[in-house]
């Protein structure tokens, strides 16, 4: 078995370490470090390069590095080739705790009191009462961040494409149920699959639908949001503020308006760190599974892209 | 029935109305606009001035307008006068989310990704894993606040001066206890009453024993804390961090160093920000027990002083 490391931005040494331990018999190669291309039966990406596909003649499975997988371009993949995410509880506990301490830190005020602070000033003010969550996007990572916020007391309710049901949530998967929803939001929680059916997602129309007080949470993707839409809404008081974990370009670019806009915070895509050991377990799971010729955990349906 | 209002530095037009609407028969007069001194049977105070008790020879009753009486001095009072303190559900439940807020709050680390916000900084990091709360006193709203942080998988313990049971939380009592508790206090949340036993009970003695990772709490008054001891703890890395919402002078002053303190949140006393009409129903309900001769609800014991 031969397996391919194809990850952009970032040192491999430490997973191309932890896998080998997993995996002593496995020839272990790091893009594009790599001779024989033509026996790479396995790879893991994340930004990997386009016209590295069309070298690797005998692929059988792709796992994303991460838990979307958007970061690979799935129509450049042979149709048989198996696609898996990365799905780790660790990291939708992580999710789940960001997602709580940011609605709370926009009920209670914290960045006005942080700035305030820095001023000097004195200025007692009641917290926001709003307690209305709404999720776009209703998978593991959006049911096990609902968990948390029901046991604080927050109403939830969610939209997703195919049917769901879950207690004490209100899951809507309709144009119309999400029309209904949106109008209630009082924190709106993107945590969408990106795919061509949700790129854009967040713009003008949408923005419109929701409470002036409304406030946007994005830890999905960043191209879910249509960035000067969400700058024209927060600017022109439809909404009130925006908390966002991604972007279109991460690093976000320092000339880029959102790190002084008053009304959005700004967080270096944190909400969720995988962890290497979580990581290279599932991965290492997934290429003994494809080297026994059995059924691969966490598999994508490619006609979705989720 | 004559009823005296004596709070100092604030607007009591709206207390003295609400008060008059649940009270239509009674006299209520307002600190220093008062003439017929010596029928006032019961006051509200706050910060009231220390000249105005020997002026009371009815008294029989005497409310504080918070969840404390420290604001009253007990030893200027007739040994039969009653003293009532405001215990508010709402209250806790505020007092109970802004424990929670900030404690994820410090986990999170969101105030250094607020600086870094401002600088544009792009430097993900991995939230703190620590997760074991003290509580200094635990009382009403100290176990309200457990209750809430439990439901979040926090570890609780709590110190108080008399023995206390409480599911799922370690409760201590002795000098020995706290001693023991104090080195596991990755968050330690004082809620104590001030009493001249508890007056600096935050000093150098204590804050060393917590760990280098230790963030202090203090949501009860100003006066629990030694400022240069705290200071002095912070800059030394004896803890990690503080964050504040009471002072000993209160507004904090300009000038003082806590503001610009980069280990310290300052939030201007609005943990708990309590509802006239809650507050004024209980002052009104202690009223017409008393004019009723009927025991009063929510009684300090003096000696104890809370």
């Amino acid at each position: 078995m031969h397996l391919l490391i194809a990850i952009s931005n970032r040192d491999c040494k430490k997973l191309v370490n932890t896998l080998q331990t997993y995996l002593p018999d496995v020839e272990i190669s790091l893009w594009p470090h790599c001779r024989n291309l033509h026996t790479v039966e396995f790879v893991v990406a994340w930004l990997a390069p386009e016209q590295m596909w069309q070298q690797l003649p005998n692929l059988k499975a792709v796992s994303s590095f991460g838990a979307g997988v958007d970061s690979i371009n799935l129509d450049l993949l042979a149709d048989d080739v198996v696609v898996t995410r990365i799905v780790d509880d660790a990291l939708a506990d992580d999710m789940a705790e960001y997602v709580l301490t940011h609605i709370l830190a926009q009920k209670l005020k914290l960045k006005e009191y942080f700035s305030k602070q820095q001023a000097q000033l004195w200025q007692p003010k009641r917290a926001h009462k709003f307690n209305h969550v709404v999720f776009l996007g209703f998978g593991q990572l959006g049911q096990h961040c609902a968990k948390r916020l029901l046991a604080n007391k927050l109403v939830v309710s969610a939209f997703s494409q195919s049917p769901k049901q879950f207690t004490d949530v209100t899951c809507v998967h309709s144009q119309e149920g999400l029309t209904n929803i949106l109008s209630k939001a009082d924190y709106l929680v993107c945590l969408l699959p990106l795919t061509a059916h949700t790129e854009n997602i967040i713009d003008k129309a949408l923005l419109t639908q929701l409470p002036e007080h409304g406030v946007v949470i994005n830890v999905a993707r960043g191209k879910h949001v249509v960035e000067e839409d969400l700058i024209w809404a927060l600017d022109n008081n439809v909404i009130r503020a925006a908390t966002l974990d991604v972007f279109r370009q991460e690093p976000l670019p320092k000339e880029h308006p959102f790190w002084s806009h008053d009304a959005i915070t700004v967080t270096p895509h944190c909400a969720a760190l995988s962890s290497i050991a979580n990581v290279a377990k599932q991965i290492a799971d997934n290429v003994q599974l494809l080297d026994k010729g059995l059924e691969l955990n966490h598999q994508v349906d490619r006609t979705k892209g989720y």
